[in-house]
């Protein structure tokens, strides 16, 4: 049997070459793995269009989740002392503060509503006004609704104000273009299982170098050093600690697999189909979309829960479950709402085939929306 | 063509069985992933021999390398102004205490040499002497040498001046086996790719709940945060953030092939005939072992560099690569060493295979020891 579709965040359905590149063993100390390592981080520089800023920019993997590669970049580069902003808008984003105020980093909050992107006024006044900030944290996808935020007008404020910039693009590298040079990026990160469409096991940070080397000193853990992570990687390309060796087979197959379907373009625009495709579906079904069109990422959709009696949220997703298709809770803080992704290596007639369950689990809990 | 043979200390050699349950694409907030943590965890108990108390013990997956475990318990037990006791006979020992040190953590240090047990009437009198120590650490087999610290005598003098007591037990778990109760073990730490021949992403601890819960508040970070990671567990059975499902698929299988070799029994009975094997033919041809045999664990041994003009590391590691087989450089302090690994998925001929591989070596290089 088949495994069935993963309409979620992440992790998500894999191609069967990616998978079949875990099937070996490879010392994590072999030279054939660091010449793979070696090639993941310049493709990865590659796919930020940086690869001839390789003097300036780096590429730096970072074992577990991807909320650990987060967690490195705050508990590595910030000062003591010094302040963090975060823009708020979503859970990743409540994260990343959570992070800063575990290391007792003082940390500015700049929240917003859910479905409403951050005020550009609001941020300059803010930073003009405090000395004491040293860095802008801010999600670029944020997973929670699916709603885009302007990362690069962001980095123009945050740069005129003479600010570092982090950017957690977690589920958005891969996909959705923007240039690092005109964003002002200090620090980046996203994740293996994501648009990228490997498995999971490592993040990475994408870095300034300059910036990264301005952290000296200001690491709070081993584990996720970042700077010493980079010098160990820059030594001998080895890991300090022992690699994920084989998501990191996966991950140069991913690798490989993105830049044949067109890099972030061609990816992207597959993502874009996707995402058209549900949404129409899903729209003409009578359900709900939470984020305004013009906000909403080709990434994931926040669907509010349909006012009809016999829609049950636990139903609704068992029965797509038993048709094979997995979808993904809500995580609003404010109204009850699902999510349906629609990354992962999954073509539109995959997205046809959702959009027929759907149908089909309606009619079995007899729901008419219009 | 075949992969090469892994005498490492992880990454291993792992069976095709293994390496092929991670063809397959699960959601990590599925009911069947989610079945099949739990079957982990609880399996996990069972190798510890401690599966009827599962009332009084847990175990915790935590994403990363083992080092990222180390540091999970470290970063989270410790109180606040409370020392650590770490005894240091090598590599291993010594990262604990930089880990504690990173965090601020007041740390004592009981070092000896590389090749020595350490002295238990010492470890008392420090114990008595110093009420403000809380834990003490220690690794089981120092990976730096193969030497196998008596974690029994140890726990008992722990327990007698009523400390806690953590093991790091990367390399051994799984292989050696112990008695928990009489070691009165409140933490242990090991990872998926060591004696268990699963593949890297995570590691585990096994906690006595107990201890675990008396270090409410006391996490400095937020990844490695094991309490909360528990309590991730034990709510609904899902990661906080992320896990490497492919990784724990291939770890689930690997559990299932530990048990039907019969348990920690078994896999050791291998090991320690893969290590007579090593053991004896390295002797025939003339190297030096460093550990004293009475220490000598049956995971991993260090040979002295052989006293002949001949002799090259480089030459001698690259010509058994070309062979297929992977040895691992020294890491010692004092003086010029080689390991070899004799775990992982491999068999008393596979040992043999090397022998004739080292001698062939020999034969290139024109060294004749003995």
């Amino acid at each position: 049997m088949p495994d069935k579709h993963l309409h979620t965040p992440g992790p998500l359905t894999t191609s069967e070459t990616v998978k079949r590149a875990m099937l070996r063993d490879l010392g994590s100390r072999d030279s054939e793995f660091i010449h793979i390592v070696q090639d993941i981080r310049h493709r990865l520089l590659d796919l930020a269009g940086v690869a001839d800023l390789a003097h300036a920019c780096t590429a730096i993997l970072m074992q577990g989740s991807g909320t650990f590669a987060v967690e490195s970049v705050i508990s590595s580069v910030m000062p003591p002392d010094k302040q963090l902003l975060v823009i708020i808008n979503g859970a990743y984003g409540r994260r990343i503060a959570h992070i800063a105020k575990t290391y007792k980093i003082p940390t500015v909050e700049l929240i917003y509503p859910e479905n409403e992107r951050p005020n550009l006024d609001e941020l300059s006044a803010r930073l003009y006004k405090n000395p004491d900030i040293y860095m802008v944290a801010c999600v670029h996808c944020e997973t929670t609704t699916g709603i885009l935020n302007p990362i690069t007008e962001i980095g123009q404020v945050v740069k005129s104000a003479e600010k570092r910039y982090f950017i957690d693009a977690m589920s958005s590298f891969g996909a959705i273009p923007f240039d690092w040079i005109a964003t002002g990026v200090d620090f980046m990160v996203s994740s293996a299982n994501k648009c990228i469409e490997g498995v999971p096991g490592f993040g990475f940070i994408l870095a300034d170098i300059e910036a990264l080397l301005a952290s000296e000193g200001y690491a709070r853990t081993v584990s996720l050093d970042v700077l010493a992570q980079y010098r160990g990687l820059e030594a001998d390309g080895q890991f300090r600690f022992t690699p994920p060796t084989h998501a990191l087979l996966a991950f140069h197959q991913a690798l490989l697999e993105i830049e044949a379907e067109g890099g972030v373009a061609g990816r992207g625009a597959r993502y874009t189909e996707n995402h058209r495709i549900i949404t129409e579906g899903m729209a003409q079904m009578g359900f709900e979309a939470y984020i305004n069109p013009v906000y909403q990422s080709n990434i994931i959709t926040t669907y509010r829960y349909p006012n009809h009696p016999n829609f049950d949220f636990a139903q609704f997703y068992a029965g797509l479950n038993q048709r094979g298709f997995v979808i993904y809770p809500g995580k609003l803080t404010t109204e009850p709402c699902f999510r349906i992704g629609n990354i992962g290596r999954l073509y539109p007639d995959d997205m046809r085939a959702l959009l027929l369950a759907v149908g089909s689990v309606l009619e079995e809990l007899e729901i008419v929306l219009k």
